[in-house]
């Protein structure tokens, strides 16, 4: 790969090449990069908008992970908000900040990344800010989607005896971190070093290069269900399952043996050693969806092959509870992942 | 001032520490902070959106600007962007990263300084993202907005005899700029420096608290003027004419002595023995706007006490000129700032 410095660009030149290629692809896109904003169009629709601050060394580690992985994961988590509102994403806005140690080169290669996610998602890139930054990489992402009057699903409207369900498996992003992280130690100074994935490849793709699930949103959308309530899995199951439990006002009940895992999520954490529940339950980064359904819908959500029904709300006064497969009741903790904490 | 650690509170704690005081003010925002993503209706409107990323040691200096004054800044400077599109900025979105030798109250510092900005220009605050930094403090913020059908103001509709104006004055806030470094150094190791401001408040204020110049939408729509192009100068009046003009393909001629100055510019630079002509073309962070009209609204445009007509439009092959107080023509050139050159 060529190197070229970014000071040679400057700001407009950097812009310019990285946003040369892109063509508007929604109606409601009217005016994308260019001006002083972007104009859109959601006339008849209500306008959604998310936002994501990913930070080197704090959300993601360039030594595994390459930049037009993080350029797709950075565009796609943002998606996953606007799906967990029952919405569709239409546009965002990327605002980059980069220290001297890249060059324009990785620069491309991380908006390679994300023009991909778009292409595959149906979203325009509108607009953004390009900045030198002091240490490392910044993205700040903004997406704007659309939602329909009375289909936005929020996270407050879960009823005490509504289904509990999650879309895909949990934990697998979280042990393919695990494992990234192992093969980094294992690789500290050494040359040629060969890391082990094979029979690895889901969770590592989890990890790197996860997908928002548009699939699930036109599922229900085809079978005619609005749920209740829905957020998607960002923090770890448990973290989330508490937050519409707080405001739904609700109790809830979810079942261990219920939880969806892949076989190489267990797999890799029995050769870790660690409790595989407590991956899937705190394990963050699935971008899987999380919702409510009323009892009514049993039988459409049995119907929809990547929905899995772990639970049912109950009333507040129970709690928040999960009935492990030995028959005891734990209480649901929030234990994801915290920059902060 | 008491010192409670970020830690303590973790991100759900922050943030609710940081939103609840934080009512919405405008019909079209639905729902903001506390769900995957905000929900705004701009039914029969069209939405506008821009961004802005603020990194400490690269856009702010922290030795000499107060959180506060920072957090005011970082709002009005994109709310500036949407008035520059002859819209209303509406909502925003804020994400920051902070570094460990932030405390809550220094973010609570910065917020009040959003907030303000907020409640003067109408604005609600409708989301954003939380994270700690390796290094330093990370502020991004996304502002959207409305605009009316057919009267969305765009940088490339000038024509080659249109009127060229400019809001306020210029230079200011970079004299500011040199007037707080000159401050810092003279300052460097030194206990009870009482830095020298007096008869420079003005300048100060340009750089640490500038104003977007909702007035100026107002005063023109009031007259019934719809600008032809339009930008904020927010990278100094050349580099902005130069943008206009590229993109409206024209080229144009300014007059020297028709530049709005404020006398404490002059004074500056003449202790600082720098030309006032290039601060004023190039200092950049005026956020004043800068705009064509057609001729026919020479006359309203000069009852607008705080709008100055500066030169005129030519056609592209004449060039982008300035005629200077001696008679020479001078070429523009962009030479404004640029973080990444």
């Amino acid at each position: 790969m060529s190197e070229t410095e970014i000071a040679k660009l400057g700001e407009f030149g950097l812009i310019n090449e990285l946003t040369k290629s892109i063509k508007l692809q929604n109606p409601s896109s009217l005016k994308g990069v260019g001006d002083d904003a972007a104009v859109l169009d959601y006339q008849g629709k209500k306008t959604l908008v998310t936002t994501d601050l990913l930070l080197e060394g704090v959300h993601f580690d360039l030594t595994y992970v390459p930049l037009k992985h993080l350029g797709y994961k950075s565009a796609v988590v943002n998606f996953s908000d606007i799906y967990a509102m029952n919405g569709q994403p239409k546009q965002i806005t990327v605002s980059i900040g980069v220290s001297k140690r890249f060059t324009v080169e990785h620069i491309q290669e991380l908006y390679e990344g994300i023009k991909l996610a778009c292409e595959i998602y149906g979203v325009d890139l509108v607009g953004g800010d390009t900045s030198a930054s002091v240490t490392g990489l910044i993205i700040s992402i903004t997406c704007i989607g659309e939602g329909e009057e009375g289909k936005i699903v929020y996270r407050n409207g879960a009823k005490d005896t509504d289904l509990i369900c999650v879309s895909g498996d949990l934990g697998a992003a979280y042990m393919g971190l695990q494992l990234l992280e192992r093969e980094r130690v294992a690789s500290a100074g050494m040359k040629d070093f060969q890391p082990e994935f094979a029979g690895k490849e889901y969770i590592l793709e989890r990890q790197l290069k996860p997908e928002a699930r548009k699939d699930v949103i036109k599922a229900l959308a085809d079978a005619g269900i609005v749920p209740t309530a829905m957020m998607d899995v960002s923090d770890g199951l448990s973290s989330e399952i508490l937050h519409i439990c707080k405001q739904s006002n609700t109790g809830c009940r979810i079942y261990e043996d219920r939880i969806p895992i892949d076989y190489q999520t267990a797999v890799m954490a029995s050769e870790f050693n660690m409790n595989l529940v407590t991956a899937a339950l705190n394990g963050g980064e699935d971008y899987e969806l999380l919702f409510t359904v009323p009892l009514t819908c049993h039988e459409q959500i049995a119907a929809i092959d990547s929905v899995r029904i772990i639970g049912h709300m109950t009333k507040p006064e129970l709690g928040c509870m999960m009935l492990t497969r030995d028959d005891n009741e734990m209480e649901l903790k929030a234990q994801g992942w915290n920059s902060l904490a």
